[in-house]
């Protein structure tokens, strides 16, 4: 599997590209749409054929690549089921699987951040877990539906119940973490180590944290797979 | 083997831990002294001893840690042959290979940003380069006795004669990627595919960068092994 973290530096998101050698077949989860071009010009250079991009949910703080991806490749695009997105192609649900190639991307519906989450298992070692379990941390709950107690049972009753020494990459990472596992954050996560679930909720009711700068702008544009009148 | 790759967004830089899970034992390369609390809490909680730091080169764009590292952990701190760094604890050459457990770390000498400068081959099937090879970009060769002619001479004669298949992880990246393959970077690195020795030397001599912010505190302090007031 050929399989690259990329960084954008001004949100601290994480894309994920992901491809089979043999078919040359690929997806990208989370796109940024500012880094479309570098994603091109690198799935140009490898010799790939972008089939999918996925979301693992509605963004509030970058746009996604995906309609300018959609546009310039003609890829699908993928978002979780229920998510308001009437502009995708296609919805995935719990336990649903998408192959690229011979790899699959197993969707764990994974909501609490945003009321419509997906984590992604590809090929059963690493999970994708867009803004569900950080490194060391979690997505915030207090907008887009977000919901404390439902990202609790999601990451305590699913992501936890992965096998330890499963590869974890988050959305996000502000510390310049890359990776982890799901048995280094069952033992170390301040959010979930030593908390049950009342403790996490009024722990994640009062982080009192800003709204992310373009939220105004990234919702909406999302809402609609990333179409905004600056970049289509 | 345990791998991290960790980035300091303020220069940039990658730090990489590696691990050998049995013994425990642990190095950094390239570690970034404000990062050093980040990297001893990860440490600490992977039940890790840190054993060596070892540096690519003298940086100038930021302060090694290891010198806190040193004072903090009692680690060792290994610089490549004829590094301006007498306070080192070791010097290592071209061909050496320190153990970290199971874990072999090959040194290869790859002068030409700095004067003296080494590759870190870890396991055979992952080399990183420092500031010699970047991912489709290399380091500069305008300061601290760099030499467009020789970093040419070390990456196409001793970096690209790695299998192709080798990972590449850098010192640096300025664009989000994280990763790279000794083939992909002989086949699309436009500082090298297509251009001759004399047409790179003329390429690198024509760069006209500005120096990195920090060049006046950290060549000197990373002379010293990171030891300045501020951080000691």
């Amino acid at each position: 599997m050929l399989f690259r973290q990329l960084f954008d530096a001004e949100t601290s998101t994480y894309t994920y590209l992901i491809a089979d050698p043999a078919t040359k077949e690929a997806a990208l989860v989370d796109p940024v749409v500012e880094q479309v071009d570098r994603d091109l010009k690198l799935i140009g250079e490898l010799g790939l054929t972008l089939r999918y991009c996925l979301e693992t949910h509605i963004h509030a703080d970058h746009v996604t690549g995906t309609g300018r991806l959609r546009q310039l490749t003609g890829c699908e695009g993928i978002v979780p089921q229920n998510a308001n997105a009437a502009c995708a192609d296609r919805y995935i649900g719990d336990g649903e699987t998408i192959k690229i190639g011979e790899i699959s991307i197993l969707a764990i519906a994974t909501p609490g951040h945003t009321d419509s989450h997906a984590a992604y298992l590809i090929n059963g070692d690493r999970v994708l877990t867009g803004d569900s379990l950080l490194i060391r941390g979690c997505g915030r709950t207090d907008f887009q539906s977000g919901d404390a107690g439902i990202l609790y049972d999601v990451i305590v009753g699913q992501l936890f119940s992965l096998p330890d020494e499963t590869l974890v990459y988050p959305g996000h990472d502000y510390r310049g973490h890359t990776v982890s596992t799901i048995g280094e954050e069952k033992q170390h996560n301040p959010r979930f180590a030593g908390q049950d679930r009342d403790s996490f909720i009024e722990l994640m009711d009062n982080l009192n944290l800003p709204n992310p700068k373009k939220i105004m702008e990234a919702v909406p544009a999302n809402e609609r797979c990333g179409k905004i009148p600056a970049f289509l």
